[in-house]
């Protein structure tokens, strides 16, 4: 099953014999405090050299959340998607918890967006799903309801299950549909990160759809957050992770096309070898300029 | 089931519910020509320093080989052990495939080694199996015969189904058996890792034994190895690997660790976090050294 996105001039394809979706979670104001007030009083700068940086550190989409307290968050959701459209290239995630905010994103971008998110609980599928099909858009299910995180790996099938039969009901189709199997933080259970490979077999298996999580979760209150979230990666992505929103640290972005050739998505190494040769001319580029100009780089 | 090895003073037990256990590699003269140039000459300092920075950087048990050309195998072999014993505490893994280096090497070891290796064919079933029988060891078994490395998961099962068995007919019980399902390189064929993940799952579910493979083979010809090994040992260990002989190169000893902590090996991350307050504790000694001795870090 395959979900196109698509920018002005890019199309992504998440899918289970593609290269995984790497999706830039750095676009959002959540425990950004420096960045929330700087959006909040109109300064939109760091927006753009957040997506440059993450398309250059190999972000294959950007997710863009606008989640500020007391913020007209539909005006500056539409304003960042805008402001992300014409620095970078790639499609974009929106992600909004508010109806009125995911509108006028959806209304702002030029593409096929991907909609971050809809639950399993009926009033959300309600207000959510109408709206993704209008725009013919694609959506993120998180496979929770109103009862919260389910612990067991089949409560999040369930979940999920509703979900797909939803959004068909709406006319979108379940290769539109992204299910999030849901990473919590394996710090506070040892056993939560199992219950999400598992949950993430089940679905694979059954329905057969695109999955994504929230990556950075698994490690939050843990010390050496980017080598857990690197170790999660290949993990999830044998068990069926088509996509997530993650960092784009490099050991993580590594990780990812490392394990993109081991599951078999990248023949010949030919992904990984370019991408060590592009290090390579960086490296040996940046080394010219410093001969160039000595102590440049460190002003 | 549960691998126990000792040394004079260590006992590692090998297992699933167990932390991952991390076999040094490098004490290997093959591809270093250096390394076998020193040998041969009968000076053996490496050995020692390649020890003991191995054990420093993580590695649980350490594989020892002394395969030189033209060289007594069996008595260096031994020598090498010796020397391993007295530097290091951890339990060794005997590694060679001439029978009389590895009864020169079983006895020189004060402890419950284990040997590496013997394969699915006959002769090496009946030379090899009754030495380890008369040492109380336990043996890696390799999933190829005379005809090669097999391409399927489902010979690879066929050829360690054999061992186990022929391992039972000597005495020796399943749980001194560790299967290697063979780690082959992904640049010369981009299934062949799935094919190793396949066996693993397959051997696991039908014999329940531990597993060892030489991890570094799998990037074997690409560039940056090391991430590459580090992203390989996730999905092996969620396939049931429970052990590897591999480079202890940070990168892929954490990788280790963080995925024993993703799949329930690492109660309240307690290994992680004690590992993270290890190395802080060295980093602020180490700057503490170059405050009192200024620049002596460099010479």
């Amino acid at each position: 099953m395959e979900t196109v996105l698509r920018s002005r001039s890019q199309t992504v394809t998440i899918g289970a014999d593609q290269p995984f979706c790497i999706i830039g979670e750095r676009i959002n104001p959540t425990g950004r405090k420096a960045f929330a007030e700087e959006l909040r009083a109109g300064d939109l700068s760091r927006v753009d050299a957040d997506a440059l940086a993450q398309v250059a550190a190999g972000a294959n989409m950007l997710d863009v959340n606008a989640g500020i307290p007391l913020v007209d968050e539909a005006a500056l959701l539409a304003q960042m998607i805008r402001r992300v459209q014409d620095v970078v290239e790639v499609p974009i995630c929106i992600d909004s918890s508010v109806i009125e905010a995911l509108e006028a994103g959806l209304a702002a971008y030029e593409g096929r967006a991907l909609v971050n998110s809809v639950t399993a609980e009926d009033d959300r599928l309600e207000q959510v799903l109408p709206l993704v099909a209008r725009h013919d858009a694609a959506v993120i299910g998180l496979t929770n309801d109103e009862t919260g995180i389910p612990a067991t790996a089949e409560e999040r099938l369930r979940h999920a299950r509703k979900i797909v039969s939803a959004a068909q009901d709406y006319g979108i189709k379940p290769q539109d549909v992204v299910i999030d199997p849901l990473a919590m933080p394996v710090g506070a259970d040892t056993e939560m990160a199992m219950a999400t490979f598992t949950a993430m077999r089940m679905i694979r298996d059954e329905l057969g759809v695109n999955m994504c999580v929230g990556a950075s979760n698994v490690s939050f209150g843990l010390p050496d957050r980017p080598t857990l979230n690197a170790a999660f990666l290949p993990i999830a992505m044998a068990c069926g992770l088509t996509a997530a929103i993650m960092s784009t640290a490099d050991i993580c972005v590594r990780s990812a096309r490392a394990a993109d050739l081991l599951l078999g998505h990248d023949a010949w190494g030919a992904n990984w070898i370019a991408a060590h040769r592009a290090r390579q001319a960086a490296a040996a580029e940046a080394a010219s300029a410093e001969v160039a100009a000595p102590g440049a780089a460190a002003s």
